[in-house]
């Protein structure tokens, strides 16, 4: 395994200590060594909180900032924090006006999060929370309840970040939350697979020439392996899935979010969008605003994600809304 | 070759379209399919103009933006732009108060450099440059001319786009982006090989539970080849030959960018950055600002680079002013 790591089982919280040093004007440190706190001033306002399993860097601790997330709860790599993480991310995100928590639909992250929900009441914190399930590949449009969240969470992180920074009251945050996450369709596709450093190798595989639509972003099975194509058919195979989604009339507008899953070069990044740019024209789908990036990886895996958002005027001035974190400085 | 592109002959232009509509509030096209320009208002100031390979995402495209970069060519992966792309950015560049090219020492570049220089001098527009030879373990203190650049060049690219951004003169430019660059010594360290897309194989290798101690950004040899150690003992043979490079006395200030080569998850370089930092907190150096993530890449390459910047209140106040491209807002 090459893997820049000290002792496998302690990359979380070697890692963890990394980003505090590196950052101390982004990140304090909490009473849970999981959990970090955005170091910046004190501002009255409903408290933004996510988390989710380590591995997926930027995410989750990328996205503490101004405009963006208050309190990071992480897990192991790939695992769900745990219960008390989240209650301390809770209780470090709040200031009195209550806190929205907005996350991914993972088992383990549902059942963490009510349990700290529930500890957090006993406390007298009112939290909320919108569960992302953005994953058009997880499940088929009437089963949306079954979907896996993955880098819509980000939009949902800006939407809702952005309107707690204007002063909204919680349960607005929560509505515009989920709006912003309802909006969102989302598919990945895997060129490789990735080694989670505490099992030190491969955790699924792809064999060379094939990719593998609609994967997960820890491996789960998407809905076909088949040759891996150029970037143009690529693209059409990404976009299909999402076009057919929900409607989009001619002239809507969207933001498009095109993430690498980790060990995919910018350059083919830019590369693939223009591809899906094409296919957004051919429907008269008028692209608002871009992400192209790392913004939500898995380790070291090879390909990419696309988040296609629909907007209004509503979504929109909040996307377009400054914020300052790691991963997202707009 | 597990990628996404189309013919790996034409991944360059293909991702340069992806660039321009991905962003076209940062770029427009130019009279070169290989240069593009900052797309933003045109204030008058000298003109600020890098070029190199492609490969490097974000670098060298990233940089183009407000208190950065005004114009960039770049030519195909891992080769220089062409005298011609070189000559086309300093067009696009120059408001008639003479251009800065400030680049990395490589022989094609400072070849097809100095042709595009003359180029522009009969057109009139006077162009300075800086070369960048940051890269401590490509030859010895003493032989600073053979050295090449690397992430530093980053570091001059923002120093000597502030300065042009705050209205200084040419001269000024270019002595504040010699004085950043000579300000920086880097070091880097491979992990793995990364893939040319037209060749189709890895251009050269590094052997499972080796990594490679001052590896250039091409691949190019590094100092040593020795058994992969945990990230603790790697930034110890990071800090150690750039330590020694300068001297850096109690109290002094620097800045720190940590890049990954591609492939290599964030997580791991802020957990890489945290032993980094108990070295320099040995030395009694104090770290002003850092920048860790992927600022300048190699492919698919895994391993990071370390750039350690010597600064005093000029360099400090220019490397904090604000800047918005694709690589690096503040």
């Amino acid at each position: 395994m090459q893997r820049i790591i000290n002792d496998p089982d302690n990359v979380v919280d070697d890692a963890v200590k990394g980003y505090r040093r590196a950052s101390p004007d982004l990140y304090a440190a909490t009473e849970h060594p999981r959990v970090l706190k955005f170091s910046g001033e004190t501002v009255d306002k409903v408290g933004v909180v996510t988390g989710g399993g380590s591995g997926h860097e930027p995410a989750f601790l990328g996205y503490i900032g101004e405009g963006l997330c208050d309190a990071v709860a992480i897990g192991e790599v790939f695992s769900s924090p745990t219960a008390d993480a989240f209650l301390e991310a809770f209780r470090a995100a709040n200031r009195g006006q209550g806190v929205a928590c907005l996350y991914g639909n993972y088992a383990g992250d549902n059942m963490n999060v009510k349990l700290a929900r529930q500890m957090a009441e006993m406390e007298g914190i009112d939290v909320q929370t919108v569960v992302a399930r953005d994953d058009v590949a997880s499940a088929p449009a009437d089963q949306r309840d079954k979907r896996r969240g993955v880098a819509g969470e980000i939009i949902m992180w800006k939407v809702g970040g952005a309107a707690a920074a204007r002063g909204e009251s919680l349960d607005e945050v929560i509505r515009l939350a989920q709006k912003a996450v309802d909006a969102c369709s989302s598919i990945g596709v895997g060129l490789s697979s990735c080694t989670i450093p505490a099992n030190g190798k491969p955790n699924f595989s792809i064999d060379p020439g094939m990719m593998e639509l609609g994967i997960g972003h820890h491996g789960e099975p998407g809905i076909e392996v088949a040759p891996l194509t150029d970037a143009d058919a690529m693209a059409s195979a990404m976009c299909g899935p999402i076009l057919a989604d929900r409607t989009f009339e001619n002239g809507s507008e969207v933001a498009v979010l095109l993430s690498g899953l980790g060990a995919t070069p910018v350059m083919e990044l830019n590369l693939l969008y223009s591809h899906v740019a094409d296919r957004l024209d051919a429907e008269g789908i008028k692209v608002h605003r871009t992400y192209i990036g790392n913004y939500f990886t898995s380790l070291d895996m090879m390909g990419a994600s696309l988040t296609v958002v629909k907007l209004d005027d509503e979504l929109k001035a909040l996307l377009d809304a400054p914020c300052r974190s790691l991963a997202m400085t707009q």
